[in-house]
């Protein structure tokens, strides 16, 4: 049985920006050597979120559209209130969608469906650099 | 230390169906004989997730309710406009609920309260067949 | 490789009571001595759900203000018409956050960002007691 841990980086735009990251998920699986096991995704920090969608234009803007309508931009918050960020929006979206996500490895590979794909969601309000960790376990 | 899948499929109706699959979790369980561990669960596709709470069909209807508040299935959708498939609210509904979900099994058994159950919901827009990947983890 | 299981234990007030979780998850890390590895919490009951925010005043409060747009506590749920418990918000608000958790474990630590805290959300109408069940699982 072997884990192992890697880490991927981004560069994200903020403002709910969606980012497609089955490949290099699907890379590290491939990697490891892992052909039956499972892979634990993370994302650290407050203001992003980690999912699953057909990554498509149209309804990465509809998923965007319901997030708005969950947590608006433009209503008061507390915590902008208080610390000024302008960011109190982004904590609440990340909190509702949770920062972490498992996926089964099968014959070597993420057993995802056709349409499905891995998305880091970056709620914030300015730019940011990005972890995913990812532990990998399995047998080889 | 195990490590064991399995695959749990169903029929769905479609249209926010949602399944009490607790039975044939726990059935997948005692198979194993792992008695110290855990279950990730995990459902492929881009219009269903997983979640746990009390399947009574009150409070089931209230479910279908707030997800109907959260991504209405009677607004325009961007996917849909494209591709005319007439489900980007399923596909919204079930990034928002998540794909994954992991639970402790205890003494041989799954360790959920009195009054949860695990369910698959299906947000399509017509019946499908639906597959459950578990991945049972543990000592016997 | 361990696999070790531990219960924390709390008392809460209900009625979308938030509680930081992340220095006993954390003492329960640094105890197994794991140092490479992740940690599964679940939330056993229907009422209560697990995710991560940054644990201020402010943005909890936020929080609960999107959770009450999302499963307002006044507005009529067939539970309640069934059972009479009034607590059919509750049931739908755990549902929609969801029971589990994952947290990778790096040099013996949570892998947290700096900002982000472990939290117990209790939707539930009245106290309770409730227990969180914490899986460690790698390498010393």
């Amino acid at each position: 049985m072997k884990l192992i841990s890697e880490t991927l980086t981004y560069k994200t735009s903020g403002n709910t920006d969606i980012l497609d990251i089955t490949g290099d998920v699907a890379r590290c699986v491939r990697e490891t050597g892992i052909a039956h096991g499972f892979v634990n995704l993370f994302i650290p920090g407050s203001t992003a979120g980690l999912t699953t969608i057909e990554f498509e234009s149209g309804v990465i803007n509809d998923l965007k559209d319901a997030i708005d309508r969950m947590a608006p931009k433009n209503i008061p918050y507390a915590h902008d209130l208080r610390w000024g960020d302008g960011n109190g929006y982004s904590h609440v979206r990340a909190a509702l969608l949770g920062p972490s996500l498992q996926i089964p490895i099968i014959a070597g590979n993420l057993a995802l469906g056709t349409w499905q794909q891995v998305v880091l969601c970056d709620f914030d309000n300015r730019p940011r650099q990005r972890r995913v960790l990812l532990q990998l376990m399995g047998e080889v």
